[in-house]
């Protein structure tokens, strides 16, 4: 069966919040708290847990550690993923710092750039490499996730490659709605969206602008 | 009425695809048609836009046209947007860069950070500003929306100060679970969420890591 992606989107979201309350010692929790603290209703909870099987008694609300060691699973969380980074300019730099992937098992194990002063600089424990030589690096070594962090004209392009050399998970940052075929995932990093969803709640106090 | 977050979340992506077909010259779109383009269901975009009133005629689809213009009303995107930046390290120089936001009329019009070296150095058409000066500046002009790029250990404190001068909308990059108090509201940028989404369709093919 296929699973509907906004309820694949939800999924680490309840992961996330199960690992809070695991940590904080809970045991049990009910669809309507899990629900208020992700601003979900319990209904939908339900329904999205639904796809994946029996989860909970009525009633008597999930097991927190059994319901997250299932999604753990189900989202593959419990691996260790590899990642290229293509872009090394100040957003793929503020990338490769980016404190959060690992501990989740997200690993850059290469960066690739395009610009002669950029390729050879030793970033963190990477070396970075030239973008022509992706595809060649692409087929010595299994690549699960490739991030794009370069300028929107040349995106498409590395993407482009990185699908040929079947990197089926794109991070994309770049500003642009890029083509991938079947098959292929791809979620864009978008601040612009974020900002468009809290607008609606500024916009009634703010006067229009002149 | 309230309208549940994830409604509101989902308008955005109605409105950039509305724009990308009126940019098309297309007149008229099925909810079929905009839920294919988006991965959502026609009957979940009749739902969170019946909300709003009634658009569209049964079997006729939508003007293209008015929804996107009913839409950017509602969300706010016919305004312009007064944005604070706090943190100009790696990562608030990649935002300060970003061409994305200016032509969605999101601006920043001030920029803080807490590092002597980086204080006072210009960045476009701004100077970074002292992160101590920061609810001095905040009480002069009316600023919209926050965007803290600090590390973890100070985001919360970050956060706080916005709030107290009057923010009440943030875009959160730390990798933290803010706390702010009601009729706040704060979005976090968050690529590992991204990143789980994706890997339940890797995991599939992937073997367990050993």
């Amino acid at each position: 069966m296929e699973i509907p992606p906004v309820v694949i989107d939800r999924l680490p979201l309840y992961a996330r919040a199960l690992d809070m309350l695991d940590r904080e010692g809970r045991q049990v929790v009910s669809s309507q708290e899990l629900g208020a603290r992700l601003g979900v209703t319990p209904a939908q909870i339900r329904k999205d847990l639904s796809y994946f099987g029996r989860f909970g008694k009525q009633g008597r609300g999930y097991t927190v550690r059994r319901l997250l060691d299932e999604l753990r699973q189900i989202l593959g969380l419990d691996r260790q993923w590899r990642m290229v980074l293509v872009g090394v300019g100040r957003l793929g730099r503020a990338i490769l710092g980016y404190e959060g992937f690992a501990p989740q098992g997200f690993r850059i194990v290469d960066a690739f750039d395009a610009s002669p002063k950029t390729v050879g600089q030793q970033m963190g424990n990477l070396v970075v490499k030239d973008v022509e030589d992706l595809e060649s690096a692409l087929s010595q070594d299994r690549v699960d996730i490739g991030i794009v962090a370069v300028p929107a004209e040349t995106a498409q392009q590395v993407i482009d490659s990185l699908v040929k050399c079947g990197v089926r998970s794109i991070l994309n940052y770049a500003p642009i709605a890029a083509q991938v075929p079947r098959g292929v995932h791809i979620k864009r990093i978008d601040p612009v969206l974020a900002l468009q969803s809290m607008t609606y709640h500024l916009k009634r106090d703010v006067p229009a602008a002149k």
